[in-house]
């Protein structure tokens, strides 16, 4: 599955490059490139000059890029480079005439800006800040996409949820999920599969599964999403083992509540520090928003997390086709942790979400085996 | 598992500092710093000012930090930040009275550089190049552990090579080499798995698995490492389905000399470059080196790819204790390709490698199931 390159997204992108002093740019950000092109490599840059393209990426990837742009119908020369020197020199090369090259200046190093400096002959000046939303805005073809990565997320955890009680292993239970994505057709998990149990590991927000066995009474976090031609889905469903105490019901009740409050502000026009806000204000009134200590969400694509961001001090304005998670959590070293996310699409009045796995929250005792 | 960080290690860094103008440093390379304390979160910087080490890193890492550190017997002070403007306040208190503050100039970006040279009360010079070559040389307990994920490679591979003759897809012996990888003991594989088969597949040294079938007659390149307690190994086979052709033979043996011919150089006080001269030289006579297209290899440790790399311009000389691929490859359209590599470490006499999977390229042919 692929989303087609529209004409539209090089346009996004000369619009930007006319708010600086030069047409001329250098794409060094792989999921722009690949954004633009298609290409999915793990090397190589993207130079615009005079309306043409060329992509610039060494011999383990010369063929493969050829194919995917191609595929693309994207009109972008693939030229092959063999060291970062050889890169530099086709730079030069292909820019002749231009005093001025916009580039990406969060993905370049200091180090490289220098050498830049050094060769080319122009001055190199960051690229308009807008740059950093450009593949923002979902299409239909990426929404589709992601949906498709959401339900593959929400399939392996129903098929995995039953080894809660099976008295496994961290390790174990991320090990089963993992698979059974990709036997749903992921590419592999979309980032690293959390499965956090227990009142230490789960109060840990980015937690890695371990050996630690799950048992009864524990509150167990689970954060997988699907990875699918490049795009991301993100989902956490939080658990416990055998019956609840009135303490977890409380905390649970206060996240989903306060995720529900998220989804609900989830509206175009809206800053995304409202969205914060919201969530927070449920935590607020229940006495735990000090638990609370990340931020409410960010935006998926082709990076698992990137623009825009939901937090308090965020200043972006939702807009149809974003697409965000929601994900409220509360955790105390001794207790646990609970979390809920969904991810979501901004539509023209409101959200829709893409995840469909249900929240309850109760898993039964441990099955002792013999 | 876990690798002890002993004291030589940031008496390595010390070392490197002395080089500069001042002994306050920023690091920003989340392997230097994993290396230098334990920490193994996503987002963090370690300041050094007067032989203090602090962390900064976010909510979502502050509990972990301090177990992490903890663990390592590291002395460091964990900071909770919550923004980069706060990690940046935070190193400005922290390195008061320091002149000059050493940075990785390769892992700032332009942006952040000019950020920290607006904010910062003091000069950034960037850190002395040798710093690059940190973490090149292994310890005992690195190499035990990079050992260790060697032999869960190897026996994924022994587990998975019948399925090559079954019919089934490059997704699906990825995902049962992932899978049983992780039954073994990984906490995942060190780098996507590649299974590239067939004429076009296999002739793209980084292809991406799949939905392709296996076939008779096909040359299937597997590349897979595991990944265990933040260390990698690498590791490639390639076989053909049924029987080989004259020029799959051929070509095939070819590859084999050319790596063992590359393992034979691999000694203390050997020039990178002579390694994949050693390698090329058999190419060359076999009249095939034109397909050769990438370098022979690289070192492997915190990174899948890191110093000493092995190209035909490398510089480094090779020492007791590096850890480094030899891998090379011959690649053509239409007809396919073979690729063979071992991890080997570099002893006080020669070399030893990681790897035990044998290399045998036959399979049986496709099993045809009624």
């Amino acid at each position: 599955m692929t989303a087609h390159i529209s004409s539209a997204r090089t346009e996004r992108l000369f619009e930007i490059l006319s708010r600086g002093s030069s047409s001329t740019c250098l794409i060094t950000d792989l999921s722009d490139i690949r954004w633009l092109t298609g290409f999915s490599g793990s090397q190589g840059w993207l130079v615009i000059h005079v309306n043409q393209m060329f992509l610039l990426t060494d011999g383990r990837y010369t063929e493969q890029a050829r194919a995917e742009i191609d595929a693309q119908q994207a009109n972008v020369e693939v030229i092959e480079c063999r060291t970062q020197l050889a890169m530099i020199a086709a730079t030069k090369s292909l820019t002749q005439g231009s005093s001025v090259i916009q580039f990406q200046d969060s993905h370049v190093s200091y180090q490289l800006f220098r050498l830049l400096q050094t060769e080319l002959n122009a001055s190199l000046m960051p690229i308009d800040a807008s740059s950093k939303f450009l593949r923002r805005i979902k299409d239909e073809a990426e929404i589709k996409i992601i949906e498709s990565a959401c339900r593959i997320a929400d399939r392996a955890l129903a098929h995995c949820r039953s080894l809660l009680s099976q008295g496994l292993t961290e390790c174990e239970v991320r090990n089963e999920l993992d698979h059974a994505m990709r036997k749903f057709g992921a590419d592999g998990p979309s980032y690293d599969t959390i499965v956090a149990s227990g009142p230490i590991n789960a109060s840990r927000p980015h937690h890695q599964p371990t050996t630690t066995k799950i048992e009864s009474g524990h509150t167990v976090i689970i954060d997988v999403g699907a990875l699918v031609s490049g795009y991301h889905s993100d989902m956490t469903r939080s658990f416990v083992v055998g019956p609840m105490s009135a303490e977890q019901s409380e905390w649970y009740e206060a996240v989903v509540a306060a995720q529900q409050a998220g989804v609900a502000a989830c509206q175009p026009g809206v800053l995304a520090s409202e969205v914060d806000a919201a969530c927070r204000k449920v935590l607020i009134e229940a006495g735990l928003e000090q638990y609370f200590t990340h931020g409410t969400g960010h935006g998926v694509g082709l990076l698992i997390h990137e623009e825009p961001f939901i937090n308090s001090s965020a200043t972006a304005i939702l807009q149809p086709g974003d697409v965000v998670t929601v994900e409220p959590g509360l955790y105390r070293g001794g207790f646990g942790g609970f979390r809920v996310e969904d991810l979501v699409v901004i539509t023209e009045h409101g959200c829709r979400s893409l995840n469909s796995s249900p929240k309850d929250p109760t898993c039964p005792p441990l099955q002792l085996t013999t």
